[in-house]
């Protein structure tokens, strides 16, 4: 780990970055690079945003989007990783890094592989729009009303809009700071970002509910999405993200599970838990990772077999070791 | 108005008070009456908060509504309404008014009639919440974990959980202040209040999502829930309130109507509107009402004649002066 001060010596010492997240680019992943790399321009420094696949549809909303580019258009002399946990995932042209310029890790997850030439990773932050805030403020690197939102957008996706167990005093502070110093509306940000759906993601979420099942127990709930259901309806994929936290509104569900087929022989499973249950260490026996609370992976079979390698597996962790050693957090709530 | 410091005044001069709140008592009514009513007695004074019909289940897991009952004990020296925008709604047994005694109404509602001996009304605060924060933080009132919790249920609810456009920067700074002090869980309270649903009620929504269709120009999204289907689920009527704000989370969709067949001849029609067109106008002429956003009405014929009758009325209407009249409001939205 680098500390702060090395960090913000590595974002004023160069006149060229490249900016890059992960694949399938969530909220947190596209503020934080949006942040970062509007605060590096506003320094004067030539920066390149890049995402090889495009802005997903619900963030074009962010002011400065429009800079977000599918390659760089220039030599950078560093890289910037946001929100990626392992160099796999980074999503940027594989020739960038033949130049074999330094590669800066900020992240905030706690699979994170320490991939960097620097790295700086806290997973107590609630998202890695956090970190960047810090080092924004920390750095003397002005905040505008673009910045401010990108933030927001960053740190309200990733609480889940301040209902996941990481909102945190500190994120409240952070978020009371952004409409406080740019006149930001929380209430458009959560407009654009979690109310506006299309007709048929609504139609496809109606057939997905109808897939859901309930453990005998009643602590497991799963949903599944087939190849010929998502091809019948012509909705992004990442409108289909948050489909998985209707497993957990569930009361008494400890472990939600959506399966989402992506192709012939691929399915990806995302994860959630409520409070018992670490579901990012589950994900990892099936090569998946996360945080406590959301996990993801991905299973090398049809949607069907899929759930039939994952569910046994998460019975048995439920019914032995795993929900017991946190039977006590589990009362500590009642 | 009175001024802060008589408020304060008031709050520190009896021995005995009487809290109570309005009727159909929500997040803040019950959130608010319950920090005021916690804090005096940390004071010192003997409190009774009264509702007569009981705390909401939701709710009970505040630590304090315990303390809540129907009626008072013993005779108040004053009367605290708190969230109650008018005498008529404040939902304490008549006979506590009898003595005369003061009355000190504590609200954040545009529409507060000014009923109270003593009134300190707030329509730019979020919640009633905010309002008995400051209050109690301004007067010297020590926050322990259960005020905490009730002002954060208060201030989260009235807000949406911080998607309405009432979340301000010094709601924020509020909620900040009440995790870092008293160390709640948002989490936990975001659980309790907000995300816990019946197995048999996400089933049911997923049927009635199939069922949803979209008028050809977009602006019109409605949704049916025949008596088949709800004899088929066993699920609270209650429990499908909320299933017609599906229809304008869709894009582009101005009205959005659910259809439930509650008999052999009649149908409830639940209207929601976005922005453009006041729906308690359109449910009116159907003999029903509401508010410009949320109304409601009911015909009497089944589900299908019922969809016949009214989408025809609206098609009309929106094609008419209805949605001209406010064009510019809907263009400032973009």
């Amino acid at each position: 780990m680098n500390g702060r001060d090395e960090i913000l010596h590595l974002l004023r010492r160069y006149d060229r970055y490249l900016l890059g997240c992960h694949l399938h680019p969530d909220g947190d992943a596209i503020g934080s690079l949006l942040a970062l790399g509007l605060a590096l321009e506003t320094a004067g420094k030539q920066v390149a945003m890049v995402l090889p696949g495009g802005v997903p549809g619900i963030f074009r909303f962010l002011e400065g989007t429009e800079k977000i580019l599918p390659a760089p258009s220039f030599t950078p002399e560093v890289i910037i990783a946001l929100d990626c946990a392992d160099r796999e995932r980074l999503l940027l042209p594989e020739e960038v890094f033949a130049a074999g310029v330094p590669v800066v890790n900020i992240d905030h997850h706690l699979s994170n592989s320490m991939f960097g030439d620097y790295n700086y990773v806290f997973p107590e932050a609630a998202a890695t729009g956090e970190i960047v805030y810090d080092l924004l403020t920390g750095g003397g690197f002005g905040l505008d009303k673009r910045i401010a939102e990108a933030i927001y957008t960053a740190v309200a996706t990733d609480t889940g809009f301040f209902r996941y167990s990481n909102t945190s005093g500190r994120v409240f502070t952070i978020v009371a700071d952004l409409v406080a110093c740019c006149g930001i509306s929380p209430a458009r940000i959560a407009e654009e970002v979690y109310e506006e759906r299309s007709y048929d993601s609504l139609r496809l979420l109606g057939k997905v509910l109808s897939t859901l099942r309930l453990s005998e127990d009643g602590k497991i709930a799963w949903m599944t999405l087939s190849r010929e259901l998502m091809a019948a309806y012509a909705v992004p994929l990442e409108e289909t993200e948050n489909f998985v936290n209707y497993t957990i509104s569930i009361s008494g569900v400890e472990v939600g599970l959506f399966f989402k087929e992506m192709g012939p022989e691929e399915t990806k499973v995302s994860w959630r838990s409520k409070m018992a249950v670490d579901v990012s260490r589950l994900a990892a026996h099936f090569g998946g990772g996360g945080h406590a609370r959301a996990a993801g992976c991905t299973i090398k079979a049809p949607v069907a077999p899929a759930v039939e390698q994952v569910l046994p597996f998460l019975r048995d962790y439920l019914a032995g070791a795993g929900l017991k050693n946190t039977a006590g957090e589990e009362k500590s709530r009642a």
